[in-house]
């Protein structure tokens, strides 16, 4: 396990996300020295370049002698990436993902045999409709909660010092238990996206200029990136199908009730949902 | 039938609709007299105060002698005010509404036995989150196409007359269907309503500083006036229901490619609805 110094931390992924903590890297650490690597050697260079210790290394054998390495993949392939990291002999460093689905990870992880103790399941809860790191900002991390998802097999020590990074970095950090941060998640941000693209796929004979504005403020999310949405809807499948059930029924529901002979129930609930949203807002 | 000099017009309704369509007369008709009336006297007058021949009236009486009249209300109430002023005697106004379902208003208003050549069904593709005057802008009505929906009832010179008054207050005036109206607002504009109540009704336990942004912005749209909401949602239930069943098979049909073993198909289908959107956006 890596003591408290992190004197050399590194990063698998420069995307939006990775981007995203080399930047606040750059502003609270900046003496830390940052390695890099990206399957797009283009995306690690500009990181790299925008951290003043920031370095481009190719493969991750160059990682094995750091205290700390956050791995940032598309959700997809950061099961492996945690895996390689957790099996490079001599390593002792302490394994942070951002995947936006922690059971399958975490399941991936176990199931090859890997010492997991030194890996912190993670997740900034941010990200937005582009990819790639040119829209990186430190706001990311700082602005919206990072969640940290600790399973029994977690060292406690590497928990704490995980903790003690984010802070650093201004992460407000959040712990939650690997499902209940899958189902906030596929209430939160894949049904919505699942939402943006089942709307978008309706109605494409339509002339784009007579689609009102909320037709095309809900489909803007499916302007994300389609490789990335795939991914994390087939690796938190379950609980997405579980929250669509809940929706659809919703949806139903308050159908059902413009249909009834008197309005109140439907402008009731109408109300009960604006006054959601109302508070929402205002705790903004 | 009035004829093309528009002296005196009338405005029934001096919400964000009837605000805007004043602000427009104001610009570009300030010597025709607008005389208005709202069930909150208040709004009237505050919409009588930004038109320089603006004047608050009580009650439909006195817009008998307009050559137009604009019906802003509530959809609810939209076709008992269009055929209480088609009856009054010896009127010869133009009347157009602007609700948001047209089939229900038509019906209703055939249903009555008024003579409704002089009735031209409209509906404005704009709106918004807000509802009442003080956010009204000029802008609702020139930047988004004004939608006609004549039926056989509809006296083509009341049709073009209707047109002309559009366009000379800046709309792009759009001819269509009153059912084919229905079906693009039940998808374009009340199922995305109706996505927003139902959404912002599930997870009402969760705390709302973890709800990400997309969840927060397509739930936003519940923010909207529920009382308008119900009686849209009712006013068109039949359409809404239609496009809503066509929706949730495709939210199913999304769903189920995530448990595909092959990840091509649910790639495809994102990969198509984003290009629909950054279509859309770059329309724009």
């Amino acid at each position: 396990m890596s003591g408290i110094d992190f004197k050399k931390i590194g990063l698998v992924g420069a995307g939006l996300i990775g981007g995203s903590i080399a930047a606040r890297l750059a502003r609270t650490l900046p003496d830390t020295v940052l390695l890099l690597h990206d399957a797009s050697p283009g995306n690690a260079a500009y990181v790299a370049e925008r951290h003043p210790r920031g370095k481009r290394v190719s493969g991750i054998d160059a990682l094995a002698a750091c205290d700390a390495i956050f791995v940032a993949t598309p959700v997809a392939t950061i099961a492996e990436q945690v895996v390689a990291l957790l099996a490079q002999p001599g390593s002792r460093a302490l394994v942070i993902d951002t995947g936006s689905a922690k059971q399958a990870i975490i399941a991936a992880v176990a199931a090859s045999g890997a010492d997991a103790g030194r890996f912190v399941p993670g997740h900034p809860l941010a990200g937005g409709i582009s990819a790639g790191p040119g829209r990186a900002s430190g706001d990311i991390v700082t602005t919206r909660p990072f969640v940290l998802t600790p399973t029994e097999r977690t060292d406690p020590d590497a928990l704490a010092h995980a903790k003690t990074l984010l802070e650093w970095l201004g992460a407000e950090v959040v712990e939650m238990a690997p499902d209940a941060h899958d189902r906030l998640l596929a209430l939160g941000s894949h049904l919505p996206h699942l939402i943006a693209y089942a709307l978008a796929g309706l109605g494409t004979e339509e002339p784009g200029d007579l689609l009102p504005a909320s037709y095309r403020g809900i489909a803007a999310f499916a302007g994300s990136d389609a490789q990335m949405w795939s991914d994390i809807f087939r690796a938190n499948t379950a609980e997405l199908k579980s929250v669509l059930a809940d929706f659809k029924k919703r949806l139903d529901l308050i159908a059902a009730m413009a249909d009834e002979p008197v309005p109140g129930i439907l402008l009731e609930t109408l109300s009960d949902a604006k006054a959601r949203v109302d508070a929402l807002e205002n705790e903004e």
